[in-house]
């Protein structure tokens, strides 16, 4: 069922992943100043929303939706691992989305929800878990007939597709967004953001190939 | 061969082109001052990049792309013309690029391709003239073998794709740097921009669903 050269695609995707996860870890720890939820330093507060949007939602979800092929287990206990690691992105998304909103009631009440990336992050977060209600009554329980399930599959899986690109629009946005605000131009800073988000955008495409690989079955 | 429901998502691809299009043109020709190559004001020589960018490079090659299965004729015919809008996009392209440098020239030599945005860009617009380059070499002229050319043909598939998400990814990061750079927050202006860059968004999700739906041969 797994082929050679999807499994190759897959070590790809998992390398990106780590090393966007890398990157962003030094860019917050080293030129940010760390981050923290409950500080009292509104910059640290911050960077609580660019680690777990990625660490905690994209990269969760990525490798949730590899896992469904890559762990070798009962076809149940895939399900269940697919399942649990698109719970956690949305949990710890959860957290990322309110420690942005955090911020901009440290920073004076500073506008929310303005930006593309906001508009982009937002309708994607919605979607996704709308995305996992559905595959959660679908799916898991109550588990729909084998037909509803054959007719959903293709949707599922389109849909989970189509998130992982809107994710990742965000994800950029979100970097480009900050560099700019930073007045950022050529610097080590910037290059740290940028090979981030080129690492970040490659994880996503090779998720993608290493999906599209994959053959599925419910 | 082209079923219902990829000839609907077609449409709806088509329409989210045009959208994007009409929001473009309103943001650049209400908001921005109009657009002109050779102009002595910088910013109309900076707004032909957006509009190209988008028109002549990412609207011509997902039109191109899909032209291949909407197109009804010959085969070669559709070949023919899904190189052409590829080529159109690739020549609409430089000029779209030349006038960012342009006007970093003209901003007292403002420095080149340090963002994110300029990143993207450039690795996909490289890699798409690569792509069309062994496109061509492969399917039209010297062709290459009926061996050669289905094995070819998946890749020249995905990378398609993998370029057609990576040119969307160029584009939202552009409008976001551009939005961010303007320090634009809740204003009309934003709400065009934030609405043109989520148009373009679902054309590349809608291109790339009729291509998955189309069916291919060489």
């Amino acid at each position: 069922m797994y082929q050679g050269s999807a499994s190759r695609v897959t070590i790809l995707a998992h390398l990106f992943g780590i090393l966007s996860l890398i990157l962003i870890l030094v860019w917050l720890l080293h030129y940010q100043g760390g981050l923290e939820y409950d500080s009292n330093d509104a910059n640290r507060v911050f960077n609580v929303h660019p680690f777990l949007m990625f660490f905690g939602f994209i990269f969760m979800a990525g490798e949730g939706m590899m896992a469904f092929n890559t762990v070798e287990a009962e076809r149940k206990v895939r399900k269940f691992i697919h399942m649990t690691f698109h719970l956690i992105a949305i949990c710890l998304g959860i957290v990322g989305i309110k420690a942005v909103f955090k911020f901009h009631d440290m920073m004076n009440n500073s506008p929310d929800v303005y930006s593309l990336h906001s508009w982009i992050g937002i309708s994607t977060f919605t979607l996704f878990c709308l995305q996992w209600l559905i595959g959660f009554a679908s799916f898991m329980f109550p588990q729909a007939s084998v037909q509803t399930r054959a007719r959903i599959l293709p949707w599922h899986v389109s849909g989970g597709r189509a998130l992982l690109y809107m994710a990742i629009c965000a994800a950029v946005t979100g970097l480009m967004e900050k560099a700019t605000f930073l007045q950022l131009q050529h610097n080590h800073q910037t290059r740290v953001i940028n090979f981030t988000g080129l690492f970040i955008l490659l994880f996503g495409l090779f998720v993608d190939l290493s999906i599209a690989l994959a053959r599925y079955r419910f």
